[in-house]
């Protein structure tokens, strides 16, 4: 492509509106524009690269042996009824009427759909499995559309819908799948990792979501480099951490600390570590009552795992420090488990503790030395904190800690709605038996944000070869000056091109930096710099984007040498 | 792919709800499934055929230097209440709120989100002219959805829009968007025909259809072989026939005709021509008056042209018997223009008529030998029919009529949209000025459709090479009973597939009629047959869809044969 031909407008300034660096980049790219909240025009360049993810995401399915259709986005109320999903799912769904004051929704996700035609079109077991998948707009209606693309109300969506009629048939299509997306991410040339997941709103019992690993991701992975342990955070079980069995028993003490408002200020006091003290953290109970949350110092509450836990409120609520002013007579930050008045549930880490510090129950003071068992009763124990990287796997190994986003999430539904939508076939005795399901979603619009937050850099994006909208961008310079810059750009332009390569050739009559500080925003792998004066010393530059230094080739080298490169980096995987 | 993977429900019987033959053809063999009125799932042979569709006509936007873009489905109101269009759209549009009650909606066409995008993004005269275009999913909420995909309420269309600081830019892009389409029909196999046309309520100036040719079309088209006459005939306009000047001038004389209802009985009866009668159709006036048409008793009377003459109510209406007895006292079908108190117009060709016989303003009365000027004043004379295969073009061609599927349409907008959503840039003296626009729309999956019912027979579909879903359909016979047949028929599918050639294997254990009457109904173009008698010969079988008899082929032979014919068809321009 001609750059001169395409109205490209790129800016400098961070887009005030942009949070994030994908959507930041990608405004000023020129990738897409806003039209409304949540909403955006994926305008050349950005459709280049959506239409490169959806390709390879398409490819693997069909390899995998995915049937692709393509269902309607306009889905009928009834069907949603049906499933009972029609309330549950909320405000998110965007509701419309027709002329005829029937009810539809802009579908956000198609199970419903999607087992209203297998309820018609499959009626015998030997039809079985089979794995239906469609590429194709969705629309939440988010309540807070933030970060562009990423969390858009509008989006492009891979969903895949699997049908059998037993579990080892589910298991068998759910493990390709897992396979798939992997392989997937891979040709993607994205660094991804998949955790076991909560299957969320979708229901059913088995649930693997797949992240591209980013600094500025919005969740958090445990893993180890050793074994198959890979979960998010919020889910992740935590083996307790034992304390030195030798540690010598201290006398329980009471000390006074009428100045300390945290975790930090008593263990400076005290020369010790948070690993040392104990907090209690007090959330509403589903009766009204209190429940005392024991943690050590240095964990952090998991909100999923203490959701639960019978007899807490969900979803978790602290409660407020005027609560706990009333009915335990002290301020939140002298609370400790020994002599409280309520439910005290610890976390196994806490109750390995030994000689710690925890608040007296006593606006002031804190107890030092106490040890459960001696001072006070051993509460009921819970897995109650996330895990992180002091923690070892459930077989030993390190945990380390990754940011991701989450682009993937397969499910085993299981009979969820085929029993509500009563879906059947006949199995082989003749006799009607639900259909199991499987569903297996893949954020297409999305990966295009995760791919840049996963790899950028101060001058713009560093897309990977596999989807950067152009493999190369030919630059010339001062062409205005020099016929012969002209006649040698376009030529190598048309070889290039004729060759299979995509080419953007920056043609404009603009300033070298302009076209300089554009290739590097548009994070083309590889850049080609025709110029005037090495031109006159038949010479023609390369480097590859995030290089600083171009590299000198003879112009009739330089052709071989591109297309090495380029054929070099199609192969390459991102691990 | 397998066949025997796929749950494929073909059926022999012409659904119930599907009046045309295409949509009956869908059904049957599966290419599409019905959700809700007007709304389609693409099941995965449908969908083949619409993908393709939409590959050529990708390819040739790219060709034509037209830049892919998309835009949200759904769109603000806001932008539709600048244009003024989100009261006149009318019930068409689909409307809805979201959370926050903001007014959206389902986007049938995108001027105004592309002329918003337009007015961002353009800014000089340097960036013009530009073509942008989408292939998207849209959505009309039609009165009447049928005729399947033909005419489905969600439906996905190729819209284009370019951008232009003068007229002559402007209809360069138009000249090449009308030479594009006809390259795309031609890609995609079908007979098509590009006419005049009006360009209805998008507004502006200048506009073309483009028709695909069949005889179940709802649109008539005009056109000669000679010369490039080619309109819709509701727009044709007409030159007077004349009759032959030598004939005699008769008395006025009337006629008893009590039995007479319809032109058909009068000719019957005075041994006569429908072309020497003339019919006179009372229609409403704007201002509650009664006005009557006179055309000749063969000719068709053309409501567009009607509609443009001052004084006639839009939309055309017919007056009621009832009105047409309490202002003349008569019968309609004894209307006549002789001694009739109402404002009278005459089609050109009416008033070229001698001797003729009409209804004589009496009930069971008609005049004959009636004469213009003679027997009664020339009255108005307006161009009021429609066109027929009787008349001649402009260049004294003959005329043909055919039937035609409208599929795309290419508009001069003119300055419409820039100047309600004051969309200008600067011109090459550094003043503001509007743009001028142009919109080029193709409903992808209407042409699916209307592929159809241009090309088949009693059997099923016969698609054309380009967009069949596959290009051959390989069958095992017997292939239960015998090993070779199995290992044959794998080898031939994995060499021919390997090769490049789209294979659609029917390996299902099924009766070979079963797989012949599919193999039909789906409407592959080429046949192969592998079957354990013929095979024990070494003979393989072939025959091209449409063909009664196949033709045996050494089974060393059968994949050169096959290569060497899909290469020969692959060349074929359907003209």
């Amino acid at each position: 492509m001609r750059l001169s031909n395409l109205p490209l407008n790129t800016f400098k300034e961070k887009p005030a509106e942009a949070e994030i660096s994908s959507h930041q980049l990608m405004l000023r790219a020129g990738l897409i524009r806003p039209l409304a909240s949540g909403l955006f025009t994926w305008m050349p360049m950005g459709l280049k690269v959506l239409r490169k993810v959806e390709k390879i995401v398409r490819m693997a399915m069909n390899e995998a042996g995915a049937f692709e259709i393509l269902m309607p986005a306009i889905q009928p109320a009834e069907l949603w009824q049906e499933s009972e999903r029609w309330g549950l799912y909320g405000p998110l769904l965007l509701k419309m009427r027709d002329r005829n004051d029937r009810e539809f929704c802009f579908g956000p996700t198609h199970e419903e759909v999607m087992t209203d035609i297998a309820r018609r079109e499959l009626k015998s077991y030997k039809q079985l499995p089979v794995t239906y998948y469609q590429i194709q707009t969705k629309f939440r209606d988010e309540i807070r559309p933030r970060f562009g693309v990423m969390r858009a109300r509008e989006f492009l969506m891979k969903d895949a819908y699997s049908f059998h009629l037993d579990q080892e048939s589910l298991q068998e299509t759910y493990d390709l799948m897992a396979h798939t997306y992997q392989k997937i991410f891979d040709s993607l040339g994205l660094q991804s990792k998949s955790v076991d997941a909560d299957s969320g709103e979708i229901g059913g019992n088995k649930s693997r979501e797949f992240h591209i690993l980013a600094n500025s991701g919005e969740d958090k992975i445990a893993y180890t480099d050793e074994d198959d342990f890979a979960i998010n955070v919020e889910l992740a079980p935590v083996s307790p951490q034992k304390q030195k069995e030798s540690k010598e028993i201290h006398n329980l003490e009471k000390i006074s600390t009428p100045e300390i408002k945290s975790i930090e200020e008593i263990c400076e006091k005290l020369k010790i570590s948070p690993k040392d003290t104990l907090k209690t953290l007090v959330v509403e109970g589903e009766d009204e009552s209190l429940i005392a949350l024991v943690l050590r110092g240095d964990h952090v509450l998991n909100r999923h795992k203490a959701e639960k836990i019978n007899g807490i409120s969900k979803p978790l609520s602290l409660a407020s420090e005027e609560k706990i002013e009333n009915a335990f007579e002290l301020k939140p930050g002298s609370l400790g488990p020994l002599g409280l008045n309520a439910r005290i549930i610890a976390d196994h880490s806490a109750i390995c503790c030994k000689n710690f510090v925890c608040g007296a129950n006593e606006t002031g003071f804190h107890y030092k030395g106490v040890n459960w068992e001696i001072d006070l009763p051993k509460p009921e124990a819970a897995d109650l904190r996330d895990i992180n990287e002091d923690d070892k796997s459930p077989d030993g190994n390190k945990i380390k800690i990754a940011r991701g986003i989450e682009v993937g999430h397969i499910f085993q539904l299981g009979e969820k709605y085929s029993t509500a939508m009563n879906a059947n076939v006949l199995n082989q005795a003749g006799k009607e038996q639900n259909l199991l399901m499987g569903c297996y979603g893949i954020g297409i619009s999305r990966i295009v944000a995760a791919a840049i937050e996963q790899n950028y850099d101060e001058k713009g994006i560093c897309w990977p070869n596999a989807i950067a909208p152009f493999e190369l961008v030919l630059i010339s310079i001062n062409a205005k000056k020099s016929k012969e810059v002209i006649s040698v750009t376009n030529k190598l332009y048309s070889d290039l091109t004729n060759s299979g390569i995509e080419v953007l050739y920056d043609d404009r009559e603009v300033r070298p930096g302009v076209k300089f500080a554009d290739a590097e925003l548009l994070g083309v792998p590889h850049q080609v710099l025709i110029g005037d004066r090495t031109l006159s010393k038949g010479i023609a530059e390369y480097r590859k984007r995030g290089e600083k230094d171009f590299q000198e080739y003879k112009l009739g080298d330089i052709r071989s040498h591109i297309s090495q490169i380029l054929e070099m980096n199609r192969n390459v995987s991102p691990r």
